[in-house]
């Protein structure tokens, strides 16, 4: 049932974002590292999560498609730059070449750059008239842009690197994802919500609800880098413990941290309860979290 | 006159950037690295033309200033991530040791991630309630992403590096300052431009004016690369011959080019000529560009 929805909403995105490259001159190298990467697939959770949220506020799910897939080329972005020799020095993503592998360094620091420019002039695009639609989409950007900026998933990449080889205790690891990864899954939510019709208490509990997924997903991140198969993650594992990077399973053992993720699941499904039946991807999303396997 | 006009500008500028900077927390070290970066002076060309185009189409001034500083906001990503190793490995900019020199690599590359997001989330930060405002602003930050995203700055840049070594004639040579210079600065104009009243005409020959000051910008730049004293410079010279790269001085000569400079700018002065007082600090900029050491 979610596995339908995802791989749906997955072709869908694929769609959209190939429709707002082709539009365009994609002969050029920049844009050819671009879709390199975008186009490697992964689970497009963060533009799926934006939709189920709009869905889940009773909002135009086909209009919030350009927002999804600007989400989706910011996540890419800072995918490509991660990779890069200066910070994770990653060559496989996504059963693929990392974009500076096919590429060159110079190439994917621009194509991370243009994707990340691109975002932002995909939810600019004003096509929108109703003055009340012009105000969400402003309060869409700054959120996203206030979410993966220099105090939040920037800044979150930088604790992450500079924590290499030294131990941090659990409140500081929760910190550091809380912004690597959480604060664009939260903002995801949040423009979904935005972009429906979300009351005031229904924001915060969607709010409760992406803080406690998006810790999760990242605690789960870390135990298929220890007990996953790699040829179903698409990328090597054992590369935290190797580097010396401060992991759940590290810190907890691998059983807690199972047990950990469950808990934060199931406070991001009691966030729901005062949400009818068309929360239910959402909830479906979350139990998936954790039985995934990539 | 105009020197008064640059300096009053600079300073409101330098404010301005450090009031957006100062309101938040920099003692984080990616917020250290793009106030260092930010802070180091430089012309501040790109805010001061959306300033005057502003004032030029008799619009609010004093209101363009946030945009005005994610325009510099994005110059100066732009510096950073060109100053990169992988990139043009330059170590000095406006007298001060680069970003990825000063920190790391990894925190410069981050540190130019962060003011291109600050940059778009000002832009849409939401102080106006007038639609009409509201659809400016969109408009706005859709240009200014368009401009120095992968069909404009971006490639540029790409072109520039893959130019290194390799012979351009004229064409693909002011083909590729339009996108890597010429396309931020006249993102700039039309910001102010519509940020002001500007008429059908008037957006017509302000984009024109902005065309021709943007690429007599850049060979005057090639020019000081050539002449210039790294001390007023703040950067060595003769840097660009070196690396073998491609410039007006090299292709037609440092005489011709520039009086080709002379021409564009005597083409920019032209292209003002039905606007009225308003427009004296634009024209007082494009002769400006000719007469700069630095």
């Amino acid at each position: 049932m979610i596995k339908r929805y995802l791989e749906a909403h997955q072709k869908a995105i694929q769609d959209a974002l190939l429709a707002l490259m082709e539009a365009r001159d994609t002969h050029a190298r920049v844009a050819q590292a671009m879709w390199h990467s975008i186009s490697a697939g992964g689970k497009r959770i963060r533009p799926i999560l934006a939709i189920a949220a709009t869905e889940a506020t009773h909002g135009d799910v086909s209009a919030v498609m350009p927002i999804a897939c600007a989400i989706e080329m910011i996540h890419t972005y800072s995918l490509i730059h991660d990779d890069l020799p200066a910070m994770d020095n990653d060559t496989l993503r996504r059963g693929k070449p990392t974009a500076h592998v096919q590429f060159d360094e110079a190439t994917a620091i621009l194509g991370g750059d243009a994707l990340l420019t691109l975002a932002f002039e995909v939810m600019a695009s004003p096509e929108d008239s109703a003055p009340e639609d012009l105000t969400k989409r402003l309060q869409i950007i700054q959120l996203i842009a206030r979410a993966v900026g220099y105090q939040g998933m920037v800044q979150g990449q930088m604790l992450d690197i500079r924590a290499e080889g030294r131990h941090l205790d659990l409140d500081a690891l929760i910190h550091m994802h809380r912004l690597k990864t959480g604060a664009l899954i939260e903002a995801s939510v949040m423009a979904g919500a935005l972009f429906g019709h979300a009351r005031q208490h229904q924001k915060q509990a969607l709010r409760s609800y992406a803080k406690n997924i998006g810790l999760a997903f990242q605690v789960v991140d870390d135990i298929l880098n220890v007990v996953g198969d790699p040829g179903t993650l698409g990328k090597a594992v054992g590369t935290d413990s190797s580097r010396g990077k401060n992991t759940f399973p590290a810190l907890m053992g691998t059983h807690e941290a199972t047990a950990y993720a469950r808990d934060l699941v199931q406070n991001a499904l009691n966030d729901l309860q005062d949400f009818d039946t068309k929360a239910d991807p959402l909830r479906a999303i979350a139990q998936y979290i954790i039985e995934r396997k990539h």
